[in-house]
């Protein structure tokens, strides 16, 4: 993804004992650079979302933990590192995936190598993630493809927070097929719910689709349902932080609210997702822990004055509490399939294991 | 309703040659009322919401259009407030409902009368519209009651954007139920959704709600949804800006989010109003207009910075536009039953007519 010009991914190594991240806190109105230096940094980053999306924030937590190992590359090292990360966000699977994997890789090799294998592991998942969201791009272009050779024209399309770039290395999830198919010149239209109460949608995918040129409107979060019913949204798309074998889907806070309005309208729905997105040690969705964050992300706003300042401002009535549930979960009946770097799949456990048998 | 130990009504006349309003643009923040003399003061202050509520901008434009008639009663005159007035908001229909009372209050009367029946007029609807919802409250009340009795517990209610004594004349259409439960003594709290873009919930109903006592927490629009999935929400009350004879429901956008969800729940989805809110004249919801408002609603936000002044701040991504629809309609097959001033009823024309006959 290119900003003023220059090549950048969400997440890219400095040397050998640093890495670079986006402060997409600071997005829409500075676009600012961090270089993280120790396994706290990257913890600090994560939970104060810094950076956030579950594919990305999987690799954020392997560099992280390489860093750690880097510092001191004993096994007690290694665990204190890896739980501390696993415990900066409880909803999205891929960052516990992230970390096990690098666990996996390290266990049994002499701490004298363990750096330089820790590094290069880091690398192995930045690179996959950037990969599978290709494969996801290119699978789900197919559904756009197919759709707008059925409708003959000018497609609507409605996502809720940011699964693009941002939310990944590279590419995006939910927004990967979008770009594709702007690329190959498939006119298309981006309903951006704002995405309350971070708005990822209003600062971050906005940014994004501005950015490569992709024509996109930001409405409310309450207002996709009434454009479902009159007919001007084609097709929803959204990302996950964690699907369950029986495929229910944990996403940003209000999804589950579209996923019902399309169903009411008969908008198909479609999840798109990379496998390491996918807990197979969960049943169903009933099961997945939903955070619960600070009622100051709703009760203050922050945004640019007119003279160009950044000011946070208080927006609720003085003393009324807030209430600030991070994530919601859709029932597999509300999704219409999976698109995965593998392909396309019902949103059931048959649909999951057609694709990846030997999860 | 009592402010700082003083009782308000949302309306009130100053004289016989102009009215109060309390400015609700100004609220949370700050508690400011307004002194209209004309009848374009009255549509300014509906048309830029100072003043809001479907029930109180039909007394507010009928307050107008005696201020109008009182400097100018001919017919002439009289035509023209009243088609000013009427157009500046399109969905809620009590406005209309309100002017063509007005209009036919003066009718076949000598001139030197018009203004005294015009200002008469003028506070029999405002008087009419507290007693209602009182009525209305009372209604609700019993189905709060009953809830209680079944339940055994502290009750959840949901509600969507500002409903209440700020909304109507005195009372309020969905909170008059919740006010009178609370006064009982029946443990209740209540869900505010903060209700975006202009956040009617986390400014108004916060404001009602804590000036009253009544225990409640603020959400964004996005998380009813899941606090329904948790069980956590036993009732949704709402209000509406027209009702059409099937029984479909206009309402402030996201209403039809909410339906969807308490649907899909098995929570009961009820829509309070004054019969000045059915438009006969409409068989279904589909006809309703949708009043399209400034992006800069959603793009803007106001608040209170630290140092205590109100800021207003962009909070998306600088060249995104953005659209804004007001309101959205909710399917009759959604809602569990009105309740109006002459009691409750199903969501349906048979109900509405079994309640106003010869409406």
């Amino acid at each position: 993804m290119k900003i003023h010009g220059k090549h950048y991914r969400s997440v890219w190594p400095i040397g050998e004992d640093a890495f670079g991240i986006i402060d997409q806190t600071r997005l829409p109105h500075e676009f600012v650079t961090l270089e993280l230096r120790t396994a706290d940094d990257a913890a600090h980053a994560i939970r104060s979302m810094q950076t956030r999306g579950a594919p990305l924030i999987g690799a954020v937590a392997a560099y992280g933990l390489a860093l750690a190992v880097r510092k001191d590359s004993s096994d007690e090292s290694i665990e204190r590192a890896l739980h501390m990360l696993a415990e900066t966000r409880p909803t999205a699977i891929n960052l516990k995936w992230a970390l096990w994997r690098m666990r996996g890789a390290l266990l049994n090799h002499p701490r004298d190598k363990r750096a330089a294998i820790a590094w290069a592991e880091a690398a192995a998942i930045a690179g996959e993630d950037a990969a599978m969201c290709e494969a996801i791009g290119r699978n789900g272009l197919e559904i756009i493809r197919a759709l707008h050779r059925e409708k003959g024209r000018k497609l609507n399309i409605l996502t809720h927070c940011n699964a693009g770039w941002l939310a990944t290395v590279d590419w995006g999830t939910a927004l990967a097929p979008i770009y594709m198919a702007h690329d190959e010149r498939i006119p298309l239209h981006v309903w951006v719910d704002e995405t309350r109460p971070r708005n990822q949608g209003a600062s971050l995918t906005a940014f994004e689709l501005g950015a490569h040129g992709v024509a996109h409107t930001i409405i409310v979060d309450n207002a996709g349902g009434h454009y479902m019913q009159a007919g001007q949204v084609d097709l929803c798309i959204v990302g996950t932080d964690r699907v369950t074998t029986n495929g229910d889907v944990a996403n940003k806070i209000g999804t589950y609210l579209k996923a019902l309005a399309a169903k009411d309208n008969g908008v198909p729905f479609y999840v798109a997702l990379p496998s390491s997105t996918i807990d197979w040690t969960l049943a169903s969705g009933r099961d997945i822990p939903i955070e619960e964050r600070s009622p100051d992300e709703l009760l203050k706003m922050t945004g640019r004055t007119p003279s160009g300042s950044i000011q946070t401002v208080e927006i609720a009535a003085p003393g009324s509490p807030g209430a600030n549930p991070g994530f919601d979960v859709t029932p597999s009946r509300l999704v219409t399939g999976f698109i995965t770097e593998r392909g396309t799949c019902e949103a059931t456990e048959q649909g999951l294991r057609s694709l990846f048998p030997a999860a």
